[in-house]
């Protein structure tokens, strides 16, 4: 339950949210819970729906093709330079949705909180995902809180999932892409990764990234209206381009083919890279998508996207090819050729 | 990701289910966690709509009343007498959306694993969802999976999110209910409480309690089929039927007047919770609804409810009142009256 529930106007005192810490009884579904929903959750999320005070909420929709996305959340640290496990949340299954061309309608959200947390976080937590369901126009209209036991969990988890309405006549999916289509990418990679390593404690470096954590919901909808024959979209999130080219490259038992000097990657980055020895094309992003297009759309769908803000930094970084064993290979800036498999190891744990 | 991705049969040796524990590179995006999804997850859950491959999955919709529930399960112990933490997480979530009347349609589920968890265990645990989405005939159709550090979890936590169609016209909403309206509950209440209580360590005793956790669809389907006079139900968990009642009760700006011999309690669980210190009424269910309809209709409901297997024990409770303090009080066995307030501490944390 998340809902603003009734009863709330009984409390003896106002919950503390300033030096409060979450207990056991938060989660209990009696009259504490009742005022953590009231007075922290829907303070900040206060919608007509999740208004209802029902332990789901209701809405008309229209006959049609409907996408449903969901997505844990337990990013580590959970403030971090460009947003906060509240806004990812949002952030990351609003992208899930849009990226099969919908326009995201709703959003619910599961918290999974441990006993000791401070109230003054979770505030910040709820208002920043307030903020971003705000931006993106898909409310949380139902929730559902879980108080367990110091030790046994981390602070917050948040498990949001989204539902969206994808626009009459687009099927965007994996297995439409063909050999001779074109790969672009919307900006930059490997920033998100690079900022959540920095803030760590063990990994501190000087650098000034910023995660790319943000929607696409916006960039998604120009580039569906003017370029409808789109293949298929995804986000580089964990695993990164790489993963996410493997994926598709399977799905579509085709190859990919990448040219390195084409992938726009922040001198900043690449040298937060080096250091740590990794590879930023298999660092996570969570403000970017992966567009595949036949190849005769792609420069107009470039344009489309450097024109949107979100998009400005856009380029075509390879394509695809025929390959019965649908590797994604690429042409590094040195001249060579080399096999850019999936990701075998752990790259980077609790990314988001 | 949930989703059977491609590239699975690339797995140079299968999963060991049998002795194998989770560990974090299953949460990368990469191979791991690629053959996790393909030899345990997908094994069990596969579907149409799962195997779509994408980040989210599409189906269609008619348009019409909506409704999306979502809900977190931290309950422990993870297996228990009458179920675990997967068939709940199925359950629990089902039974929230079948309370508007809907009939449920889909389920996301988002997995946040502990490093070190036995995949033998989640291999159980994902089986037995699978078992509950069938029975139910809401198929898991999209999902996620994390790992935390060891320490930093326990074993598993399961969101569940459901979605489905209100039929027409049926509008059921706790601020419905109006005085002289009759109050029922479909069987014994406080048998999920004590399942759990009597399979934790530090509280055995001697009980043949199981849990009542089941999915309520097909109870719902047949009365709102037969009485749409319904006023509203919701199912009693977390808090029991005494907070339930008590969210009811300021939801309509009623009272509630319940009669206490009238209230299914099984000796079993009477005598458990004297020994614990506990209130049946307090004590939460997973398998039983309280459903509020006009007195006119309440003999109608009441035998439409015990002509089914989960409704058999069905009963008439009590009323609902004019007050307007929103008081739910009970009529007691010994001819007395007490008031049933809101659950002010922990009855009992992590129980479900």
């Amino acid at each position: 339950m998340l809902q603003r529930k009734p009863g709330s106007k009984r409390f003896p005192m106002r919950l503390n949210i300033k030096k409060g810490r979450v207990d056991m009884t938060h989660g209990s579904g009696g009259r504490a819970m009742a005022q953590l929903i009231e007075e922290l959750f829907a303070s900040h999320l206060d919608n007509e729906l999740l208004a209802q005070g029902n332990d789901q909420a209701a809405f008309s929709v229209p006959a049609g093709r409907m996408v449903m996305s969901t997505d844990g959340h337990v990013v580590s640290p959970l403030f971090f330079p460009g947003g906060d496990i509240g806004s990812l949340s949002v952030h990351g299954t609003v992208n899930d949705v849009v990226m099969s061309g919908a326009k995201p309608l709703y959003l619910s959200a599961s918290f999974i909180l441990e006993e000791g947390f401070p109230l003054a976080d979770l505030d910040k937590i709820v208002a920043s995902m307030a903020k971003a369901a705000e931006e993106t126009g898909t409310p949380i209209v139902t929730g559902d809180t879980k108080v367990v036991e110091k030790g046994k969990g981390d602070g917050v988890f948040i498990s949001t999932t989204g539902i969206g309405i994808v626009p009459d006549g687009l099927i965007l999916s994996g297995d439409q892409v063909q050999p001779g289509d074109k790969i672009l990418v919307s900006g930059y990679i490997g920033d998100h990764g690079v900022a959540i390593m920095s803030s760590r404690e063990n990994l501190e470096f000087e650098t000034s990234i910023a995660s790319d954590s943000q929607p696409l919901h916006d960039l998604v909808a120009d580039m569906v209206r003017e370029v409808p024959e789109i293949r298929c979209m995804r986000d580089p999130t964990r695993g990164g381009v790489a993963s996410t080219l493997n994926e598709l490259a399977q799905q579509s038992s085709t190859g990919m083919r990448l040219q390195e000097e084409a992938i726009p990657v922040r001198p900043e980055v690449h040298a937060a890279c080096e250091l740590l020895g990794l590879d930023p094309l298999y660092v996570a992003n969570e403000g970017k998508l992966i567009a595949i297009c036949p190849a005769d759309q792609a420069e107009k769908l470039l344009n489309v996207m450097r024109a949107h803000p979100k998009g400005q930094d856009a380029a075509i970084i390879g394509e695809v090819v025929e390959d019965e064993h649908s590797f994604v290979t690429m042409e590094t800036v040195f001249g060579g050729q080399r096999i850019v498999d999936w990701l075998a190891g752990e790259q980077l744990p609790r990314i988001c």
